[in-house]
């Protein structure tokens, strides 16, 4: 339990060095466990659409050598003096931001990723030390024990990777916006690593939930594997129309650009469309929000509160994302896959068994 | 209180006879007093912008000839004789709508400007009997109880005609957003009908008031006459970012094209964006929504309670519009002003006094 304990290039991680993205073998130092730290060995990490934007330097701010990964879980190593919710050998787990100001209204409402002065990202952020934060391709992380999850027993640790990110992503506004009343109807825009939560999530909430897709390919997967009650082709206006006002809610995870109009008016009075991708722009008429006073709401990740929650929520439930395992070596060719959205619905790194 | 009461060609009111939607008078007859019927001797008018856009058949679903008006203010004259909450010499008002399902779960809310079955509007709509509603640019009006209201004792029936639908507008968005919390921080774009009720609902909850206006002429008017805290110019940058994050809400009444995302970047973290007026398109960028969980919301009018609680806190609180009290004959030219925006801040037609 030194303060100077993980210090030292005993981290092997997986980095790219430069815009074409390509991952290799990388060794580095983590800072030295805090007092209120908790070093954990990665055992397991997800793979996100953020790891291909990043790594790429799509948004102009990369800053290479860079380690992506922020759906991490493990195992804790070992834990600072005052650390007091983990020991060693604990199942755990840590997302998108490892540090926050821990002062403002939403620190205070443990809102974290809404931090005033911007929750720390958990890759390709600056961390407490001054040093560039790297992500959960790699072997091992120091993160204060704030923003470190309790993964339940038996939920399996692979499985909890996705929810990390995906899982919170779509559990937090679903819950917020009280997505979460039995018998209302839900829409699923998009069924990647974000929507094929929001369908779980929403049978278990007890609604009837609705996909929307693109490919009529994935008709059977949506209604038998996932078990939403109807499938619609979105670039069908017959089966659109057909659906008109009878949304109380829709969760958009679609990132590429689709046009809005059809959804809103799909949606009943008072519906709200929640979105959490990032498509180029939204666009629509103000008469399809104003008649029936709709609302559009945004929404990305959660604090660290409805973090635990969820997780909870699915060990109780039995809710447990679909993934590829891949090893580490795989992690160039699964990014390539999940830009071309070839990918059900999400890849994990078997960190433990492959990056050695 | 015999039925067939109020036929005959007794109503002269002011008619658009074809989209050039200029007015002329036009004698028509209401239809009979129904038992839950409640006969109103017109006094006031408010002139509202949706006048100009069905006179002049703007949607292409204009019923000519068009009595337009739907801030309707008056006296009871006669009532049905199952009519409980009026009596004859009652000061009432009649808002944008005269009937609704009374069935659905809104109505069963009183919210009956979102019937499912959609309410039926006060002018160029069908009514009851089958005859297309006319509105208030006339004498007189037949209209079932449950759609009238009470304005308050020593409330100036004048000052009542705009919160029938510019009072309501924006009220009842407001009052369902939660913007009636004393200390927070409210953005007003637009500063006509609607806007100018904006900023003095928003004083009247205690609210700081910042006001938009594509124009710096307005600034006095904004902060000394209605009593502002600050006052922008929209069109300039710099004042636009000094004001970044500062606004719990905006309420944006402006109807002309206007780009949206230099607003969401002034609202704070879980900001809230409400839409009543009608501008082309509604387009922003999904970081400006989704990193802040912000929501953009739209609304028209509201339900019957809302409206009677706005007529009671208007009342109480001595808020009143800014009006200009014009003669009937003057109301070609006021829709040709209001088009141009040249009213402080509306135009009241003074019915009994010149409709003759």
């Amino acid at each position: 339990m030194s303060s100077d304990s993980g210090s030292g290039e005993d981290c092997l991680g997986w980095a790219a060095r430069d815009p074409s993205g390509t991952l290799s073998p990388y060794t580095f130092s983590r800072r030295p466990l805090k007092e209120d730290d908790v070093s954990i060995k990665i055992t397991h990490c997800g793979v996100c659409y953020a790891d291909y934007i990043w790594t790429r330097n799509k948004h102009g701010d990369s800053k290479y050598p860079l380690v992506p990964g922020h759906e991490i879980v493990g195992l804790v190593k070992e834990v600072g003096p005052a650390v007091n919710r983990f020991k060693a050998g604990d199942r755990v787990g840590v997302g998108t931001y490892v540090n926050s100001c821990r002062s403002c209204s939403y620190c205070e409402d443990l809102q974290e990723s809404f931090c005033e002065k911007k929750s720390t990202y958990t890759f390709n952020d600056v961390d407490v030390d001054g040093s560039i934060t790297k992500g959960g391709y790699s072997s091992s992380i120091v993160v204060n024990e704030r923003y470190c999850f309790q993964i339940p027993d038996n939920y399996p640790l692979e499985m909890a990777a996705p929810l990390l990110c995906a899982g919170i992503t779509v559990y937090a506004p679903m819950v917020r916006h009280r997505m979460n009343q039995p018998g209302k109807s839900l829409g699923v825009i998009g069924l990647g690593g974000l929507g094929h939560m929001a369908v779980k999530f929403g049978k278990a909430f007890g609604l009837r939930v609705t996909v929307f897709s693109t490919s009529t390919s994935k008709r059977d997967e949506a209604l038998t594997q996932l078990g939403a009650d109807n499938f619609v082709v979105s670039s069908d206006p017959d089966q659109m129309k057909a659906h008109a006002k009878s949304l109380d809610f829709i969760i958009d995870t679609a990132s590429g650009d689709h046009p809005f109009d059809p959804y809103m008016a799909l949606l009943k009075t008072a519906g709200v469309l929640v979105l959490v991708g990032f498509p180029s722009e939204v666009k629509f008429s103000p008469a399809n929000l104003n008649i029936g006073m709709k609302t559009v709401s945004g929404s990305v990740t959660g604090g660290t509160k409805v973090t635990q929650e969820m997780l909870n929520f699915c060990s109780e439930q039995k809710i447990y994302p679909k993934i590829e395992l891949i090893p580490i070596d795989y992690s160039n060719e699964a990014l390539e896959r999940l830009q071309k959205r070839d990918v059900k619905y999400r890849f994990v790194i078997d960190v433990a068994n492959s990056l050695k």
